[in-house]
């Protein structure tokens, strides 16, 4: 079948791969009809960790099941679903918990070893889904695929920000960065009892993009001042960091009010100084989260299905299979904010 | 000055009447710019506690403070601001828990004694407000009186009723009744979470209302149909009962599925015979509601203040105060849905 | 193996039946080692519901597996477990909700088709247990069998009763029956952050019984007295029904203060009427609840370990499996309060 | 009258300094009957900021109210009440939503300028109380003034650690440092929910005190052995930080598990290294909190009054106020835990 494939540190092509066959009766195969291109792909090609050449890449997509091990319950063959980007066995002490991206049977798509044992990815025509009945979440049939395929991690990432964020209806969100997630978590705040949004953007189509989705949006170094504007002086009640790093966490404490929350949404490879003294002063709260498909999908299918809250606003390009290693290198580029992949 | 009052059983005039003068240090007077007509002043009118002909109605307010009392903190005169629809004296065990309905000094504005002993109201160019400090609430200078007067009874009642209702992000919300609390519910909800709203309502203008704000409608016969259109079956998740009485009970009993709960945000004068067997193998949950502009004001004004919710939907037509008693007789021959007064 | 098994109305008997064996790759074969003697029992015996005799009783059990199906992932035999009282396939859109009583696999052991389709019970040398990952859940060893037994049903409704109560620390919880949920549900509110617990019972063993173990107790004719007292005469905050029916809801609604939650823990047969108009004016929440091991398993067991509740108060007998017969006499004779089996 | 006063830097003595007198219609009177010591006293002595020699030290209290402004409402001469350690106005943004801390209102009792403007303490025989509606807290029959004293600091200090926890029923709880904080912070754990509660000091004597309350206790250095055989290796759900600097995170970080909660109850007094690569990895959630009686109060009240939590086994002397300036040497030399004093 045809895949995208690692080809080397900052290289992917396209290549032809075996299929993946059912390996455990709780396995499932899906035929992906929509896949994405998410900013970890960018990532793991760029720092690849033990991630050999000719690796199938990918972690969102939804498609159509065409297999299923005698183990799975919750499926049938024909199903549509969408995936998680990782996987979980759905029993452990985690997974009852909720907790599912501390399962020992965790396995990130697509991304070689950076977070668990490697598993092959889905940009690719079929993909062996573990643990079927807990990662595949089915798509009814007034939600678009093309919606489906964010599920999976951008918006279940979105979400998880606003839904650990303690949001009183009508708060103040500020949200650092307009990439992909940024964006949705615009949207996820909009749709969540948020009163204004202001996204935090240097680029100006991406402000221009969250804009026309209902945000306030401000360039890094007048942020402060539009939040006060809006919130009499006194700061952001929430504010997401969906950009990661120090200079995200640096800036959502620049507009963060006393006693507000700071959500880290991004990733974080090394240490933080947190102003501990103003943080106990003003009695913050600052908590990092992941992505959740498992545990929020319900609740997502529920915001995408009702029109809520529309991820593919983040699909700035649609293309086929064979054009996705180009797609890479626009994104790479920054010239797309993320791109949707049409099988 | 002018002002509406009781004009016998069914009855209402423009009076001119004396100005309300302080009367206790912590009270304060409010020049009303903003007034509106609500059902509960039809139901005094027509069914009057302890009444007496020339009492000033009225219980939705908003405008300038013209005078306060010594002890008054937390105000100046010249604020803006937007009264609660009853009073509660802000320090005893109720208030402090948020619970300012169940105060000693709750009084109800403009209505008899059906609430608490009786308290001149607000359809009149001066109302005097006791507990100043606890009952006002700023109205910020992006905020529009014509948006504000509607905090203080008929959005605090659709927004308590979301809130208590521990929607979950993208659970499916039915509203029973579209008159105005119901048309609130509704925008109250989609701003708050929800998910696919639906609005059931028999008369045509206010299901058409209703869609042209978000939510889907159907008339009663054929909402649970609807409703499991949407939910696979299930019924919906929350549903909210905005008429009151056995009919809205009965029919929210109809459309809520196992495991969810119905919100009561309507007025009940007797009791009602809950299916106990079916609330119990269903794990039901049946809350009852009542608007509180004291607890839940900062959020309100943060939900209008952003655009996330627009009261003045529910304005369908505006009066000068002389029109107001022509306003009561439309409102009441259901001719129109709900009437603001600008003084 | 041998069983007590249903023996015509009224009756039970010792017996000797097939031993069970795995029907689907999901199933787990316990050997139970502790059961007991639950009301529902007496109740399916006394007013049976297509109960063929010789059907095996019992629904609250734990043990060691000693046979699990290929599909099984968390459970290994050897494993010490307790089983929930009734069944759930942990995979569809109720079990991914935490809802497991409303799943479409629910079948509740020991009890004829009242709550689902039959499934011989646990009063046996061994049980066959559907969907064992979700239906089963591990005893630490630090956790003793006889403690175990009873997180099944009468420690988990207790549980629940007080884990949707909406308590806040320090609030006055009234629980309404000394029977083994009644006892268990105010060692779990004195656990999980009450103030003063008020059980209400009129028989004195189970007053004596409670008040040892922290509750202060009251005959019901002077209970709405002894809450007043407690209270400085507002009225207990949260309220537990554990006896069901309208005698349990009448006296609940009599101790509940104005926005209190009655949370009803006990069967119901038939409709209530509520009191609309006092519940509406006093803003009153009504929450009917079924314990469920699947849910709070991991809760329960971190009550447990800790010491922190004790269900093993209940246990006024304890028994071996021959003489169950004779005990389930004594407890439908209010001779005892709950009979422990050890085998 | 008599009074604690600063002496110069690292003195206190007993003094006669003038009554203080109403200097607001919202202020009170106290007569002090009971006051404490705190670490905080301790600390302003040894670093004082703009602390005036002579000024009355002190910031725990509670006694009778003898003297009250026009403006008081909730209160009368007479009344038993405890106060809490700073004020607030109750009126404004910040108090509406419980934030007291945050109000512009802040002064902190009895310590000079650190934390607003410096207002005179209650180490006393009186004590002036701005805003004593806000401040002060009435103290009911059943609850002593021993117990009551701890109620403004100490105890809602710890309180509001574990609100604020997100703790789960039967959750493992961590409490760092044995100090009065520390010790009333396992207390509280245990009276709301938690399971095992593992209390972390070196100091023998704290360790015995908190083992016969309840916890169990560990050496920093076998804390996360201990800590792991109760929690199946995983770590502590939940860790209170009750030291405060980067010692008490480095050690809270040591001992949570992924995907648990750090509560910060000690002061900063700079910046701290966060290990963000874990936090995120791991999904932590780090909380900085500080007590507040004005918003718990009720719920302590509630907790002391039923036995649930007992805070006099932190006192651990009671001397008069005239031993009081010994009292601080012997807990400045750690030779005591905590004075109470009685006047």
């Amino acid at each position: 079948m045809k895949a995208v494939v690692f080809a080397g540190q900052g290289q992917v092509r396209l290549a032809d791969v075996p299929e993946p066959v059912l390996q455990a009766p709780t396995d499932g195969i899906v035929r992906v009809e929509r896949a994405a291109i998410c900013g970890t792909d960018l990532h793991s090609v760029a720092h690849p960790v033990n991630l050999p050449e000719g690796f199938v890449l990918g972690h969102e997509f939804a498609g159509q099941i065409v297999g299923l091990g005698d183990a799975v319950q919750g499926h049938r063959v024909g199903d549509r679903v969408v995936g998680a980007d990782f996987t979980a066995c759905g029993t452990c002490w985690w997974c009852r918990r909720g907790d599912h991206w501390e399962c020992a049977e965790r396995r990130f798509f697509g991304t070689g070893s950076a977070f668990g044992p490697p598993l092959p990815g889905a940009q690719a025509e079929l993909v062996r889904v573990p643990f079927a009945d807990t990662v595949l979440r089915p798509v009814p049939a007034d939600v678009s695929l093309d919606a489906a395929v964010f599920l999976g991690d951008t918006l279940a990432t979105a979400h998880v920000a606003i839904r650990r964020a303690e949001l009183r209806p009508g708060d103040t969100v500020s949200v650092i960065g307009g990439g992909p997630v940024g964006q949705l978590t615009s949207l996820a705040a909009q749709a969540c009892g948020a009163g204004v949004v202001i996204l935090v953007e240097p680029v100006e189509s991406r402000r221009h993009l969250a804009a026309g989705e209902g945000a306030l949006t401000a360039v890094p170094e007048r942020a402060r001042g539009l939040v006060d504007q809006v919130t009499d002086g006194r700061g952001a009640d929430v504010v997401v960091d969906a950009i990661g790093g120090g200079i995200g966490l640096d800036t959502a404490f620049g507009l963060v009010r006393r006693r507000g929350t700071v959500v880290s949404a991004g990733v974080h490879t090394g240490a933080w100084s947190v102003p501990a003294d103003r943080a106990f002063a003003d009695e913050l709260c600052l908590r990092f989260v992941i992505g959740d498909l498992m545990r929020h999908g319900d609740e997502l299918v529920g915001l995408v299905r009702s029109g809520a809250v529309d991820p593919t606003v983040v699909a700035s390009e649609t293309v086929a299979l064979d054009d996705a290693p180009e797609a890479y290198r626009r994104m790479a580029e920054r010239r797309t904010l993320k791109s949707l992949i049409r099988l």
